[in-house]
């Protein structure tokens, strides 16, 4: 038995993308850049996936510019609209829950003596555009928050980001993280007002090695990672076609949004019902966040024994984000949760093949557990 | 019928590499960073792989890092360097025909108050040892080279860059671009007494996508790319699994490279004779650069016409390098070539797969074009 759920830190290639990527790899494995037919070939390949990103983010194609992950493109997001507009000011505005690669690049920032400004989360690790709005100033060049929390999946209101903003009567770009919410969420950048937007391959069963920025035209962009200028300049580097081509074949591929949704909020309310008949255990997600990601708390039961225990069993579930491998969840600490639930918390992150027979396994896989640690 | 004959700017993946990248998507597709069982299978073939590239460099598993590609491995060297080490001294020593992913990281180190100076080649493209020895003062704190031109295929003389620094007395890092090098001429940088050097996936007959730095142990570096602390905190982001895996076994099914050279040079001395009997053929590269790469020029019938002519017949060849389309050759500037030989060059670029029967088909394919255009 092998029951895959740990879907958020990273999921399996769906069929099309992997075969998609198999004929890059044997037969269409020109340089995009090249001039001979090959070259045609493989760039007219780059803009098919290209065209497909920008049809799930109901933009223009020459709003996409591809990078190799989603930390790639959020460093080159954030980086690139700061270096670029620096002029507008030194403020940043963040929340304390982001993703490594939003919070390791706003300390760089911080260092390079820009005020960054993190917005804490209320109960349920959502902030109000409210609090947002009280924290532009004059001086704000750019507000970046994620769509969906990755380790508890709190939606947060991004489609009242430009509302806020322009209240404020400032010209803050807003990028948004949406790398848990692509796929899952409808998100349409430009009719929400939102300027930079990251996407990422490997979290909707395409390949790791593709992830994606949209950038809103007329937005200035310094790049940070420089070279032959690929990408319009933006992100150099030979593209890393078999992967981007599994990206656009992923995204093509994505079921029906709306539809998915409802099915996995149905499996994940009977898992909810059925888990919670087990003694001591706690759902820290909030039942309005996204239902593919349960982060729950067994007491007395350690994360990482959980996590070893179901393992064995051939259950994958996570400790937390694979990104922060060790260290103790600031997104539990953030809302508030008791330590005796934090150091017991897992991550369940479904996808579209899982079960509701798969989530009865779990929760008689985890009654077991917790019999056999707690006799 | 097609000759691919553009293996400078990517080239074919071999079946090895391909059959474990569709392995890596299907089967294997855990996140290294995931404590389960299917996280710690990701990570095993991920260290497997770094095990090769060590193999192939004769250095430490722990001193290879992967990135995205050789420019983002080039981008994190130099910028990494000069990052952690600018204490040290603010001139940086390079040459006027570096990759673009040397050269624009060069511009942008300039535009910080760096002092950059770009040693001039001599007519076979190569620069000296004595030209470099003399360039280097005590605020030197970094050398970038690239051990073979990617143009025109000139061999550097980087085993003698250690012992130049030495005489100079300086204590400044040495980096080598090897992308063009690797697989094809022996590298063992630690022997070589060089401190960081950058190899790429797709130019091995491994994929796109992929790409690593030896960085000698003890040399301290800052990340350009920051986040989950991948790759010990020098590249940041889920690795990119399918691409390393792929190069992992790309590296670990290079032929003998000794062997390999000699039939390429057999191959490229057999097409030379035969080709330079078409009037008007000038062959651009020296007889003792890499005979993977023929730079040569044909009076009187522009580059891109060329390419675009043998394309027609199925033999894709490059007008320069895949990374600087549109752009005159300053490599054929620079070695002081005629003007009418730069506008006609075509670069032809060889790979194990490449036999002399190809070579006779391209010499009968320029011959025929030659005539055509010339009539």
């Amino acid at each position: 038995m092998e029951i895959y759920l740990d879907n958020s830190a990273t999921t399996k290639v769906c069929k099309e993308a992997a075969e998609a990527m198999t004929d890059m790899l044997v037969n269409n494995y020109g340089n995009p850049s090249s001039l001979h037919r090959k070259g045609v070939e493989a760039s007219m390949a780059l803009e098919k996936a290209r065209g497909n990103v920008a049809d799930a983010l109901s933009c223009s194609k020459d709003e996409i510019y591809f990078t190799t992950s989603g930390t790639t493109a959020n460093n080159t997001a954030i980086f690139g609209a700061v270096g670029a507009n620096k002029r507008k000011g030194n403020r940043i505005i963040t929340t304390s829950l982001e993703h490594p690669s939003v919070n390791e690049a706003m300390k760089r920032l911080e260092q390079q003596g820009f005020e960054v400004i993190r917005l804490k989360p209320d109960s349920k690790g959502a902030f109000s555009p409210v609090q947002l709005m009280n924290a532009i100033n004059h001086n704000t060049v750019l507000i970046s928050v994620m769509a969906v929390n990755n380790e508890i999946g709190t939606i947060n209101p991004i489609n009242q980001l430009r509302n806020a903003v322009r209240r404020a009567n400032s010209q803050a770009l807003i990028h948004v993280d949406a790398v848990q919410a692509f796929g899952k969420i409808h998100l349409n950048p430009a009719k929400s007002g939102i300027d930079l937007m990251t996407v990422s391959a490997h979290k909707i069963h395409g390949p790791k090695g593709a992830g994606a920025i949209y950038v809103r035209k007329g937005v200035n962009m310094t790049p940070c990672i420089v070279g032959g200028g690929q990408e319009k300049g933006l992100f150099s580097g030979t593209e890393a076609m078999p992967a981007i081509v599994g990206f656009g074949e992923a995204v093509k591929n994505l079921p029906d949004i709306g539809k998915e949704y409802d099915e996995i909020r149905h499996i994940r309310d009977g898992f909810i019902k059925d888990v919670t008949q087990i003694g001591g255990v706690h759902i820290n997600s909030s039942p309005d966040s996204l239902p593919y990601i349960i982060n729950m708390s067994v007491l007395g039961v350690p994360s990482q024994t959980m996590v070893n225990a179901l393992s064995e069993k051939g259950i994958y579930v996570s400790a937390g984000s694979a990104c922060k491998k060790g260290h103790r969840s600031e997104v539990l600490s953030a809302i508030g949760l008791d330590p005796k639930f934090i150091d017991s918390a897992i991550r369940i992150s479904l996808s579209r093949y899982t079960t509701a027979d798969d989530m009865k396994c779990v929760t008689a896989a985890i009654d077991s557990i917790v019999k056999r640690i707690r006799r």
